[in-house]
C-alpha cells in the first residue's frame, strides 16, 4: 500500500483517537516514526491506562506499528514498512511531585514530556499563564532526571522565560516538538526569534505546526506561506534544526477540545462552544498529505537533500543523541 | 566477603526493610536470588513509589545487587559475586481492578504475584475467610494474562478452593512461595497434602517458610523437626519440588506486623498489642545462618545433589519455565 516514492516521514507531534485506520495511513504515507500524545491533564493512575491502550495497540497492530525506545526501533519500522510510536506526555502532570516516576515512565516507554501544558505546572510555567515565574525547584530536578535517562524534554507549551531556562539548564538538546515562530503568527503558543535562536545554538528542534490557530491566515493559510516561513526560520536558525510536528488531531468530536483547554481545572467553561477543532488548510488534511508539502519547499528554494533533512534527517539525528543512555 | 564453600541459596521470600547491609548479608551469605515483597495492602499508585525506592536500592547498591528479569539476571549475579532481586507482591491490589496493569507491572520488573492476601481479593480468596468462593472472573482473566507475559502465580496466603483452582485454571506450574505443610504446624497458613500432591502434580513449587508461626513449636521448632519435615515432603510429592521461601523479615518495627496484618481495612485493629515479630529459630536467625540447614539436612538423609536442589537448583529451573516469554 504504501507509495514508494513517497519521502520518509517523522513527525513530532500527532494527538490524534487512535485506529487502525489511522494506523494504516500513517503507514501507507510512509511515516516511519511519529510521536504521540499519551497525557494533557491525566494523573499517574490515568496515564498507566493510557498506556495500557497502547499496549493493546501494539499487541493488535503490531503489522502496523510498533513502540520505538530508541532510533533502532526507527530503523525496524522503515526497514520493515511500519510506522514508530514515539510515547509522550504533553503535560508533567503524569509524575505528580514524585521524581521517581520520571524512570518508571521511562521504562514504560515514554520518550518526551513537556514541562508545562499551557498553565503552570509543578515544574514551570505554561504559556498562557500572565506571569511566568521560570523553572521551579522540582522542575531542575525532573530535567536532570530526565537528562540522565535520555527522556527529552519538550517545551510546546511552555512560557518564554522557562523555555529560556530550560534550554540553559538542560544538559542535553531539548525540542519545541510543534510550534511556530512568532513572527509568523502572533500567537502565545508561537515562539520568539530569541528562543529559536538559543534553542538552535543549544542544539535543540523546532517542529513545524500545521494545527490552524498557529498559522498565518488560520485554515487558509497558504501552502507558499507555510514553506516561506520554512525558508525564513532556515535562514535565520539553520536548516538542521528544523522539522515537523504537524498537531495533526484527527477522529475526535468536539469535547476532547474542551477537554485539551480545561481538563478539570475550569469547569465554568467547559461547556464552552467555541471549543471546536479548526479546519486543517488544504493542502494538509490528513497524513497523506505530507508529499504537497514538499513540492511547496522546493519552490521555496530547498534542495532535495534539505527537504529530506526536515521531512525526517534532523528529528532522526536529534532523537538518536537525546534518547541514547549516558 | 563471600565464604568461598557456602552453598548457593535462592529464596523464595524475604520482606525485610531493606538497606545496605541487609544486601551485604546476602552476598556474604551467597544467596544468589532472592523474592522481595514490595507490596501487601498497596495500591496502584503506592506501588510505584516501592517501584521507584527499588530503582533508587538497585543504583545505590549496583555492587552488591541488581534486578531480575530472568534466569540470566541470576546467573549474572551467580557469577559477578552479587544478589540477583526478584520484584514481587504479596497481593492483588497493585493491579486494582485493570488486567492492563499486569503487563504494566510486567514492564516495571514485578516477576511474582500472590492471587489473595489473607483475606477476598478481586481474584480470589484468601486464607484467612472463612467462606472460599475460589477463582473470580477476573482472576481467571488475570491467570490467563500473567501466563502470557511470565509473570508467576504465587498461592501462599490463598485459600484451599482457590489454590487449587488456580493450579488447575494455569497453564504454567504455579508456586507457594513460603508456607509448610499443614501437618506439620495446622496453621490456616500451611498447607494441606491434597493441595501439594496436587502442585506437585502440575510442576509447582513450595517454599518452605522460616516463619515461627507457620513451625512446629513456633521459635522453639529444632532442626531437627524442620528437616525431618522436608524429608517427608520429599517422600509425599518429590524433592524437585522443594526449596526455600524463608520468608525472613529483618529490620522493621512491630507497626509492619499491624500493617501486614490489618492495612487500611480492619482500623480497629490497628493498634493491636499482640501484632508482634515473633522470634526466628535459634539456628536461622539472618541469612548467614543458611548453612546450618545443609547439616540438618544430611543427618535427614538427602545427598549432597539433593541439598543443592533444595538450595538453589529447584527454585532456578522452576523460574526458568515460569518466567520465560511464551
Amino acid at each position: 500500500m504504501r507509495t514508494t516514492q513517497a519521502l520518509a516521514v517523522i513527525d513530532a507531534l500527532q494527538s490524534s483517537d487512535w485506529n487502525r485506520e489511522i494506523f494504516q495511513s500513517l503507514v501507507n504515507s510512509n511515516v516511519i516514526a511519529v510521536h504521540v500524545t499519551l497525557a494533557f491533564w491525566q494523573d499517574c493512575r490515568q496515564t498507566l491506562s493510557a498506556i495500557g491502550n497502547w499496549n493493546r495497540h501494539f499487541n493488535e497492530n503490531a503489522d502496523l506499528i510498533l513502540p520505538v525506545r530508541s532510533v533502532d526501533d526507527i530503523d525496524l519500522a522503515a526497514n520493515t514498512g511500519r510506522t514508530g510510536i514515539i510515547l509522550g506526555f504533553q503535560n508533567s502532570s503524569s509524575i505528580e511531585d514524585e521524581l521517581a516516576l520520571v524512570e518508571i515512565f521511562h521504562s514504560l516507554g515514554i520518550r518526551i514530556m513537556q514541562l508545562t501544558y499551557n498553565n503552570q505546572s509543578l515544574l514551570g510555567t505554561g504559556c498562557y499563564e500572565s506571569a511566568d515565574s521560570g523553572l521551579t525547584r522540582f522542575g531542575k530536578n525532573v530535567i536532570r532526571e530526565m537528562n540522565r535517562l535520555g527522556m527529552i524534554i519538550d517545551v510546546s507549551h511552555t512560557s518564554e522565560r522557562t523555555c529560556l531556562e530550560a534550554i540553559e539548564f538542560s544538559d542535553r538538546p531539548i525540542a519545541v516538538t510543534h510550534a511556530n515562530p512568532l513572527t509568523f503568527e502572533n500567537v502565545v503558543r508561537n515562539k520568539s526569534d530569541k528562543l529559536l535562536r538559543s534553542l538552535a545554538d543549544s542544539g535543540g528542534m523546532l517542529g513545524f505546526s500545521l494545527y490552524p490557530l498557529h498559522l498565518k491566515n488560520g485554515s487558509d493559510c497558504t501552502l507558499q506561506d507555510f514553506c516561506e516561513m520554512v525558508a525564513q526560520t532556515a535562514q535565520m536558525i539553520g536548516v538542521e534544526h528544523l522539522g515537523f510536528g504537524s498537531d495533526l488531531c484527527l477522529g475526535w468530536s468536539d469535547e476532547q477540545v474542551s477537554y485539551m483547554r480545561n481538563g478539570t481545572w475550569n469547569i465554568e467553561n467547559a461547556s464552552d462552544d467555541s471549543a471546536v477543532w479548526p479546519a486543517y488548510p488544504s493542502w494538509f488534511q490528513c497524513n497523506e498529505d505530507f508529499p504537497n508539502i514538499a513540492s511547496g519547499l522546493q519552490k521555496a528554494g530547498f534542495s532535495d537533500a534539505e527537504i529530506e533533512m526536515i521531512y525526517s534527517g534532523n528529528w532522526y539525528r536529534f532523537f538518536e543523541r537525546a534518547m541514547a543512555a549516558q
